[in-house]
């Protein structure tokens, strides 16, 4: 899909179903437990892989940002199958007051498996309620922004 | 979130953070495994118990179908937290040619941990490609539309 | 399996195997993503829902105690499928210093899945060290075992 | 553990818990999902993770086993924490009639976090009994044998 975030309708202008798309790619294996009783990956697991590579990512750009996820969009676009080695494309799409929202395609090879937009929230830890992304974080992901 | 399904803007009026817009629950517990290193219920876990409910609703309506999942959207709406008993409301959206639109809110009492669309497509066993509703599972998935 | 815990080879006369050896159950539901590429519930399922059965009866016998696994043993005796509600038989089977070995069968109605015994080890949240279990909570635990 | 496996008491030497006894190891990524609220990687997850090598593992010796669980020991060695890969070390320690009896260590650098050993069945895909393992299987299995 296109990434379109939520349904305040954000429109960006990259295509996460292109491995071209990404310039960040984290690796994951299928396990065998991922799979369900239609015989392929199920679609939980492209859940944990996507946030897997998606904090990894987060991480490599600004460590310890305290986040919880406020929204997930997945496109599911072609059964994933055991045993594979699968790249969790990740891009930072926009960086709000509070919230960051991040893309990702979820690859085995060129085969595009899903497409994925999440909204994430940063929150204190201690009130467990939205707080402002700090002026150094923000600097750093509205580097990264595609 | 009102059901909003969908970049291309299926609106229904049908608030799924609330119990009350559902008739149909899917009782799931919470399980230990289900917590992460924040101290509350992983996303990933709320994404297999809607499954869960969807599935079991799905099936009260008509046996047999064979869906895959094209889309899901998921609207974190609080933390939840182990151990809890956990009421997936379950509602049709929608009926198309050869797809389904449920939505979804997963309660722990009142309080409403998140809300989902989910967008199912009727394929072939055999061929993996999306297949028309027979008119019979049609009819019924119609009566119970909301 | 009659429950024998441990290499060391505690031996006790409880046929996990069987619902009248335990009077604590713990229900729960086999989910969809519980599933494998072969059809039936995954060994990794089982071990989390054996997993929630233990916490839920440790807790309702001492609450608090902060304890990890040191061991587990799981003896897989049937099939399981989706969809079914599921019995997670608890019995405590002894009491050490500082570990605990309980006993879990799991069930789908009579047909045992399998049998399991669990060895936990009471640790200091700071240190991450073992620790000796304190007199009251030995009370408690004592007058429960099997 | 030295490997021992099942009640039986099969006894070998080779130390699971040093990653010098293997010559084969599957690589993992600890994903976010996998920790719990203690902090640490849940049991669980490390029950996913020897599955998977196990299965690599079998496939690159004997491609095509149709094998089931038929038991699981696991020494819980020391906590993992996210974010980490995981070597699972995986040898073959017996072949019986119909079950192969594998061991697995499960690594961070040379920390080693858990050992197992794990009994499979080889059963028939419609009866769902278990079958003789081929002279040509064991043949191969033999020669990996530790």
């Amino acid at each position: 899909m296109r990434a379109v975030a939520g349904v305040g309708g954000l429109s960006v202008s990259l295509d996460l179903t292109k491995r071209e798309s990404f310039s960040y790619f984290h690796r994951e294996q299928i396990r065998f437990s991922d799979t369900d009783m239609l015989g392929h990956v199920n679609n939980v697991a492209y859940a944990a892989m996507v946030e897997s590579g998606r904090i990894a990512y987060l991480r490599s750009v600004v460590p310890g940002l305290y986040v919880v996820m406020a929204r997930i969009e997945i496109d599911y676009r072609a059964e994933l199958h055991y045993p594979a080695e699968i790249d969790v494309g990740c891009a930072l799409l926009r960086v709000g007051r509070s919230s960051i929202v991040l893309g990702n395609g979820v690859f085995d090879g060129d085969l595009c498996g899903a497409a994925a937009v999440t909204t994430l929230v940063l929150i204190d830890k201690v009130t467990r309620r939205s707080t402002p992304i700090s002026d150094e974080a923000r600097t750093r992901l509205d580097s990264v922004v595609r």
